[in-house]
């Protein structure tokens, strides 16, 4: 332990008291405090945080005050970490395993996890109520109070319990303050691509948002050899950034006074053989199916809509061969698989530095949110005091 | 020639005159009257019908007040027949052929036909203008006046004309007054299970609406040793009929104060595999999607809805794993793929005569109308005059 940390009792097994950033009402700044961490229970481990980056399903949780208000709260869930200890019946993890946290896991012996055809575990999938799965209570606290998780990992804090199925040993080789975007957004994105998607070489692309996970789904394509990958983005500045992904046609819909799909129609001869919506808006969702080409258009949404939860689209659209499907971490099942992506981004198959735009200090969290809130970053990485 | 059709003028290649069920009006009784055909057209063949199905989409077409006001018109599209002459151009049939009728053609060379993963014909495709898709024109008239077609084959007529790529010749061992029910509705269920759903041994099949559509998908889901095939319907009387065709339980919405996709869930702890939708509602297609599971559960849309064309559906459906998907003519290749099915029916592979629960002459095709809008009926085939 070093001085930015201090352990309330005891040595390792016992309760840390350390610094997390907690989240005291929806869009409030965060405030660093000191906390109070249980140490692991059966089947969990305690985890050293390395680095930790911002998603926007942070940054949607925080801001919504339409969601069920679960404060004060731990956010953060794409994160690298070391572990620090671990509780009973853990056999798969010890102290020092580097590892990427998980905010869907894998139990591996459910219905879901058995079957080879889903990652959306039964038993350790998203948790949404600010709870841990196994005991539905949390480990954090402050001045005695509990403190809500955020996906079973809140990664905002210099330490953090998870259950042993939502964390996944990586390689050691492999830089912890880089690696973490693998721990959501940029294996998000490839994972549509290449898993959920499986994109045809030589096929035309359409990607709605050029965030983190869009142009994560563009650099899938690119690997994949797609010859068209067209990205709609009402940012100008995504422009830039999406060429360096392999965005090889721009499109801003308020460039033009058609809607967009017919702009799509036009320049893939008929529509797109894939469509990706990456915003989290449902009227997107039906404006992909409707830019896909009817035969075997494919439309895969990724995002989580902050309103208007239903789709509404023409049964047309798929009588003529259209399909649409969902992708939940790019379709990966995490702790089977991901350590093969961090293996690939050390073998330079793939780029995950790009999509860094800002590094910053635990202290400086509020940034990353503000940077994120006001579309000016891609992902800020944030470090953990050493 | 036999005496009850005549030629007005000339011999082979000339205009006929003949008998057809001309509708005069939406929901007005067909009057069978003497009618003009015009010989066959470059590319065109003329049929003599010889057996000819009524499918609920002709009765929606005719019945519906909503659409263009296409009349008079000549229905049927689900019909076997003889080649009786060919036009210019035409190398794949001879006079004396035996062939079924498509509603969806096959041009072979568009860039759907050709690239193996659509049925959806850019050439030959679903024909909604009540012409022939070579010159926007009608081949029958009547007293001089035009006759619009149903789907480019018109087929509740002695003869019709229509695009070559708009039949099939198929074995002419094959009994043509059983298997003009795969001119659409048998093929269209059996395909929407093997080819669209691609259903694995032991799964788990829901199916909404159990008309003959529905009954095949159940024929296609047994063939495949699903496990249990749940079919779901309001009128108590599919249950039996249900049963004969591999149907493992029947549900009656009107037997259960809770939702059907509820009911679903129970029974199939989680939700079934694949859900098919063969009513033609587009409420019944978003509570097909609910009672898949999540993970992998497969929904596939085969009905044309007669109001409200929009899907409504929750994200979330999608998030978890479950994708929506429609089959038009089980994905099937109608030139490529119809022969194999017609053989099957002769290997006694694949069952037909079952859903044939009536069989009446051309002058009585007002009762098959009558019977199919009173549900009385799965398949009336009418039989034109020898
Ligand atoms: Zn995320
Ligand atoms: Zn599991
Ligand atoms: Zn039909
Ligand atoms: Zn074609």
């Amino acid at each position: 332990m070093n001085s930015t940390t201090s352990m309330a009792e005891g040595g390792s097994g016992g309760v840390i008291t350390c610094k997390a950033a907690v989240a005291w009402a929806a869009g409030e700044p965060l405030v660093i405090e000191e906390v109070q961490l249980s140490p692991p229970g059966p089947l969990e481990i305690r985890i050293k945080i390395v680095s930790t980056s911002l998603c926007r399903s942070d940054l949607t949780a925080w801001l919504s005050e339409a969601q069920p208000q679960l404060f004060p709260r731990i956010f953060g869930h794409e994160a690298s970490g070391v572990v620090e200890s671990v509780g009973h019946e853990v056999t798969e993890f010890e102290e020092g395993d580097h590892v990427l946290t998980l905010f869907t896991g894998e139990c591996m012996s459910c219905r879901h996890c058995a079957s080879g055809k889903s990652n959306i575990c039964q038993v350790l999938g998203l948790e949404r109520q600010g709870l841990m799965h196994s005991d539905k209570r949390t480990r954090f606290s402050v001045k005695g109070n509990p403190i809500y998780h955020y996906c079973a990992v809140s990664s905002f804090s210099e330490y953090t319990v998870v259950h042993s199925g939502c964390a996944v040993k990586i390689s050691s080789n492999a830089p912890l303050e880089k690696i973490c975007l693998l721990s959501c957004g940029v294996a998000a994105g490839l994972g549509a691509a290449w898993k959920v998607a499986n994109i045809s070489k030589g096929s035309t692309v359409v990607i709605f948002g050029l965030g983190t996970v869009g142009l994560s789904v563009a650099q899938g394509a690119k690997l994949r050899g797609a010859s068209h990958i067209i990205g709609v983005d009402t940012n100008p500045e995504k422009s830039e950034k999406g060429k360096a992904f392999g965005v090889t046609n721009f499109l801003n819909p308020n460039d033009y006074d058609q809607p967009i799909q017919q702009v799509i129609h036009q320049m893939t001869d008929g529509g797109a053989d894939y469509a990706f919506e990456c915003v989290g808006d449902t009227g997107l969702i039906t404006t992909a199916l409707q830019s896909c080409c009817s035969g075997w258009g494919l439309t895969v949404t990724l995002g989580v809509p902050k309103d208007k939860p239903e789709i509404a689209a023409h049964y047309g659209l798929f009588l003529s061969g259209r399909t649409l499907t969902g992708s939940l971490f790019g379709g990966w099942k995490p702790k089977s698989e991901l350590p093969l992506l961090v293996d690939k981004y050390l073998e330079k198959e793939i780029e995950i530095d790009g999509y860094i735009t800002h590094n910053l200090m635990f202290e400086d969290i509020n940034k990353a949110f503000d940077l994120m809130r006001q579309g000016q970053c891609l992902r800020c990485v944030i470090h953990m005091p050493k």
